[in-house]
């Protein structure tokens, strides 16, 4: 099987929408017809017959038989035409008391489940899609004038008046990457992350690497944002410094219980930040440059500051790239175009427009409103809140504007929370991760990804101790490396496709290209030092563990695929029979049995192990391990009395081991048959209550875990529930 | 069932010996009978014909088949006669790489594995015996009498004078206490432990009351031995003082180590120190003695203490209870009499005798000499230790006092971990303590029993900062419970018996009983405020604890116990069958099947567990649980493409949860027909390694823990193995 044959979502019949249905993908034409073949080969052991009970349960119906586990009548939890049964709510209810509390407790926070035929509904509105995803973009201007001045001021105040020139460019900059994706997201109309483009025309490998990127920038936009949003607070509310860290561990749980429950809560409660802080920040720069007109737009000169470092081009560099990171979170609308209602791509590239228009208002006014009052850094208040004191010395204005940019930076926080399960379910659909993030939770959110991403983002926030500072230098790498990738996928999409406008459409791509590999490389070298190292080392390392798990997943499914089946039953003994052949067979009338039933006394339990090992009608062994002669002896003689109806095998152990020894002589008769499939048949005593536990010995799942890695044998436990 | 039906262990035919066989008691011959009878109605489905290997391995042997998981030839680790494997040392190794290094470390601390029929050879001579049962009793002097100063001394250096009169007494009490049990070995030549004797004799609560005291006696003896053993060292070294923690619970280990080697060894250890002990002391007396007599054994007045309590009756009660420790460690003989050479019970009457007048010395010639030199005990010093360094103020010989002093503190522990899992093993056997205390290691030692000694003397040990005078009010009630209901117990025995010269034992006993209670009452009251609550709360908590462990396990031998069959096969569904009565059937024709797979997706994992299912021969249905309609019909098309040769079952299950409807539908067939057997046959996808498990679904595990509490569901697992 070639590396990409996991990686075709089209072949796969799934596309690049999300579907419930993912985890179950349908089989190519080359399976079905294996499928066949295998078919027409069946022979089962005895004719069909009928089953003793109606599998529609449609006969029972009505008539509540309450068993002793369960106080409900488990019939009524299914409904449904027949042949086709629908379970009903309870019968997701778990069995237990203390489960069900849980269960309850669920329901309470993140609310009902969800049907998967309501999938298709929860679909975004523009004017609910823009505060989501363009928070985390709209939200970056909050640290990202500040993370620039931050390095500048480190060459003294003299230096800050460089802010201009550089917003200018990171200005262009934005233009050049927005009208980028805007041309990417017609391409895609089904979701263009940056994985899926750079996978597409790129290759396997340039596409992982963007996904690891990707991957850091979700978790590190967490973390960032929970940071910057509790320094918007701890700003206006000195006294909550000291609590930072536990307030933004808090925060993102919270955040994670929202997206469990689902997108379309979660953009309902967010809709109004994203819009209180707009319009907060575009009153704070009309009053700031009224104020500015006022005095003939002459600069404040800032309060002078010693140089720690020489201005040098390496400080003017890492300034950029700090400035670099306003710029995140712009590829959110293009992951997330099948959110969109239809029609999907023109929505979310009008969004788009939008987004990019505004961070180019707010970042620009900003920096330039900073440089005019003359404003410096100080790592107990934010710039933003500084400006704010200034500009609203008294009103409510200012309270508004920090905690508008409090929430906004919740939100976009929120944005990584609706893209990187997202990024994970693609991902894992192509075999490159586990598969469980493919599964949709009982909200139809992927639960395991999200609390994935929350695990992650909480270990780095809790790391670096809450500080934005801190966490800035590991952030621009992964965001830009993605960007880079994405773009030059798309370049490669136009030299292959070539429609109307091609060459125009690769100019602007390439252009986006170049200038974010530009970036990428100039925040990986200037701040290798103070945190981009991280990056630098943690990519290579994701991709590889992408690499390993796709082909953990290549091996499996080559191993399960279907093949025909051989040409007839397996030969005698006098064809030597490759070891481990015993799990060869697909059809019925290959499996040649050897029922093992170990037996360490004589009472109810193994008698009815045995009786059900009898009953199955193939040829049948009782072992029984013994510590001493005498003892196996007096087995013996037991088994005599019985009747002797089955062929006994006494083991003396003389070490007094049980399963250890057990477990050998399977394989020895494995060894001796390697054609024949063991069914080893245990009693379990199962107790009624959990305490009573420790009172049993653990034999059935000792012995299991001894035999599990044997070929061939099966391990069937027979269990023996004890009623009081 | 009445109460004591497990408890006749001569009827069950294992004595009081110690066997490895205990596990497997013998069935009685009315269940033989039953036996009889159900083996006369066994009709197998089909008639048995020859099995399609060899099970006793001899056509096969010498023909070596490695096989894909292990590199040892398996066959070749059995040998024995005709219908007799037995299992050679490789049967017991380990098969991963991991687990068998640490086989061979454990091997390298433990020693080789002895086989069973070494048990018998693994006793004592007398010259063996006495250092290793007397170090409990005769060590305690090193603790005793400072025990009883200690308390004394609270009223002021006048009250010390009183120590003679109570050593008086306290003699009085050893000889009486050491007739009484001198009686008790020849009557209980088999071992008689207090729990054996007061059982015996008075009951199932008593008995269990004395067991109670014994195990915290067992416990407390270790940690006041190895803090008063601690103690003797840093009284001679003051350097350790402040790391006696950490080296208690080192000794603590490594007389765990020793005694998991087995008993011979650990004779063979620690011969030398009790004997070294006595002589020591007795040189210390000598001397001390020679210089009193020199002095014409004017005693020396003690520095002045200042009274901190008045003298009252309590004080020298519990002065007197305290001092009573000194006696701790008589019983230790009567409990091992299996472990002397044959005639066991002359041998230990015999070394009784030695202890008793041995310990009468040391004590009160430590007791009248510490009077004598004016000696006041002080906490960073040991009585010993200042007694040592007064007498032999240069010389070998106070370092060999302590030495030897510390060396028979460890023994005293060590007496404990001989006698504490051979008590649990009688409890475990009587059905009164889990049963894994009937398991014989490798090394023929009770593992599980000595590990939780170890476990529990650690926590006391550390709890209470390792000081011994913290421990020593613990300590007195459990010992006493124990004697006081042992010799009640030999009082109704003489009463019953009624052998020659029963008059004049019943006398001794019965003295032996009152004196040991009047001790008992004297510590619980006095001490109670200063710890005894703990064991007087304990011990009832401990007795219920047994109580229910005994109940639980009177419930499952009656649940599993043989009864015959009934008369017929299951009546039709005329007859309403009680729900789980698909548990009822000890006959093979009973059974009624239904087989049920699931099937997640149609691979070579599932195909191969339908084929299994197949070709047992019985009814089969296949379920698939869908997250939406539309995946059912597809799996549909797939299942028509492969023939439909099993009645398929879909179920959708609008929430995606696969594992919760799938039980309650199993749980509604059930219902529906609780006559049959529900046979639920699941693929399990075995990853060679370890760290590819988090990539698949447990729902095989999953599934199994939801079906566990449904009666008549067996479960079984067809593994399929990834072999790269």
């Amino acid at each position: 099987m070639r590396e990409g044959a996991l990686m075709q979502p089209d072949e796969a019949g799934g596309g690049t929408a999300v579907t419930p249905s993912a985890e179950f993908p349908p089989l190519r034409p080359d399976e079905v017809a294996t499928l066949r073949r295998i078919g027409a080969r069946w022979q089962p052991d005895r004719p069909a017959g009928g089953l003793p009970v109606d599998p529609t349960l449609d006969r029972y119906r009505g008539r509540p038989a309450p068993t002793r586990f369960g106080r409900l009548a488990p019939i009524e939890m299914f409904a449904g035409q027949p042949g086709e049964l629908v379970a009903t709510p309870p019968a997701h209810e778990p069995r237990s008391r203390p489960a069900r509390a849980v269960s309850r407790l669920r329901r309470v926070v993140l609310g009902p489940p969800l049907r998967s035929s309501a999938v298709l509904y929860e679909r975004m509105r523009k004017l609910v899609a823009l505060p989501i995803l363009s928070s985390d973009l709209l939200s970056s201007v909050a640290y990202g004038p500040e993370a620039m001045l931050t390095v500048l001021v480190l060459a003294g105040s003299g230096a800050l008046g460089l802010s201009l020139p550089l917003a200018a460019a990171l200005v262009l900059l934005m233009i050049a990457v927005g009208l980028s994706y805007r041309q990417t997201i017609p391409a895609y109309p089904h979701g263009a992350g940056s994985y899926i483009v750079a996978s597409d025309n790129l290759g396997v490998t340039p596409g992982l690497t963007a996904a690891a990127g990707l991957m850091l920038d979700y978790v590190l936009t967490v973390s960032v944002s929970v940071a910057a949003g509790v320094h918007a607070v701890t700003s206006a509310l000195p006294a909550l410094a000291p609590f930072n860290v536990p307030l933004g561990v808090l925060v993102i749980l919270v955040l994670l219980a929202g997206n469990l429950r689902g997108v379309r809560t979660a953009g309902n409660i967010f809709v109004l930040p994203t819009y209180a802080f707009v319009v907060a920040v575009l009153a704070l720069l009309v009053v700031g440059w009224w104020h500015a007109a006022g005095r003939g737009f002459a600069p404040v000169p800032p309060p002078p500051v010693p140089a720690a470092e020489g201005l040098g081009l390496l400080l003017v560099l890492r300034a950029f790239a700090s400035g670099a990171v306003s710029m995140t979170g712009i590829e959110a609308v293009s992951n997330a175009v099948p959110a969109f209602r239809p029609t999907e791509w023109r929505n979310a590239r009008t969004t788009l427009g939008w987004m990019v228009a505004m961070l180019v208002v707010l970042f620009a006014g900003l920096t330039v409103l900073i440089h005019l009052d003359g404003l410096v850094p100080r790592p107990e208040e934010t710039l933003l809140s500084q400006l704010g004191r200034l500009t609203f010395p008294a009103g409510p204005w200012y309270p508004l504007l920090q905690a508008s940019t409090a929430l906004i930076l919740l939100l976009a926080a929120n944005t990584a929370f609706n893209d990187f399960p997202r990024l994970l379910f693609f991902m894992a659909r192509d075999g490159h991760a586990p598969r469980r993030f493919l599964h949709m939770g009982d909200r139809l959110a992927f639960s395991n990804g999200l609390v994935a991403l929350a695990t992650a983002a909480t270990v780095v926030f809790v790391a670096f101790g809450g500080h934005t500072a801190s966490l800035i230098p590991l952030y621009a790498v992964g965001v830009f490396l993605a960007f880079t990738l994405s773009q030059s996928g798309m370049v490669v999409h136009w030299r292959r496709h070539r429609g109307r406008g091609w060459r125009r459409r690769l100019g602007l791509n390439a252009v986006g290209a170049v200038l974010s590999g530009l970036v990428l490389l100039t925040a990986a070298v200037a701040k290798f030092a103070e945190g981009a190292w991280v990056v630098v080392v943690a990519v290579p390392l994701l991709v590889l563990l992408f690499h390993r798990v796709h082909r953990h997943y290549a091996r499996l499914h080559r191993a399960l695929a279907l093949h025909p089946p051989t040409a007839g039953p397996p030969a005698g003994p006098a064809v030597a029979p490759t070891p481990g052949s015993a799990e060869g067979e697909e059809l019925p009338q290959q499996v040649r049995h050897l029922v093992v039933v170990p037996m360490a006394r004589l009472n109810r339990a193994s008698l009815r192990a045995l009786a059900y090992a009898a009953s199955l009608g193939q040829p049948t062994l009782a072992v029984h391990v013994a510590p001493e002669d005498a003892e196996a002896e007096r087995f013996r003689e037991q088994w005599r009395a019985w009747g002797d109806h089955v062929r006994l095998e006494t083991i003396v152990s003389p070490y007094r081991a049980v399963i250890g020894p057990l477990a050998h002589y399977l394989e020895a008769l494995h060894a001796a048959g390697p054609e024949l499939t063991l069914t080893v048949i245990v009693p379990e005593v199962v107790t009624r209550r959990r305490r009573h536990r420790p009172l049993h010995s653990r034999a059935e799942q000792r012995l299991r875990d001894a035999l599990r890695a044997l070929p061939g044998v099966v391990v069937t436990s027979v269990p023996v529930h004890l009623t009081e």
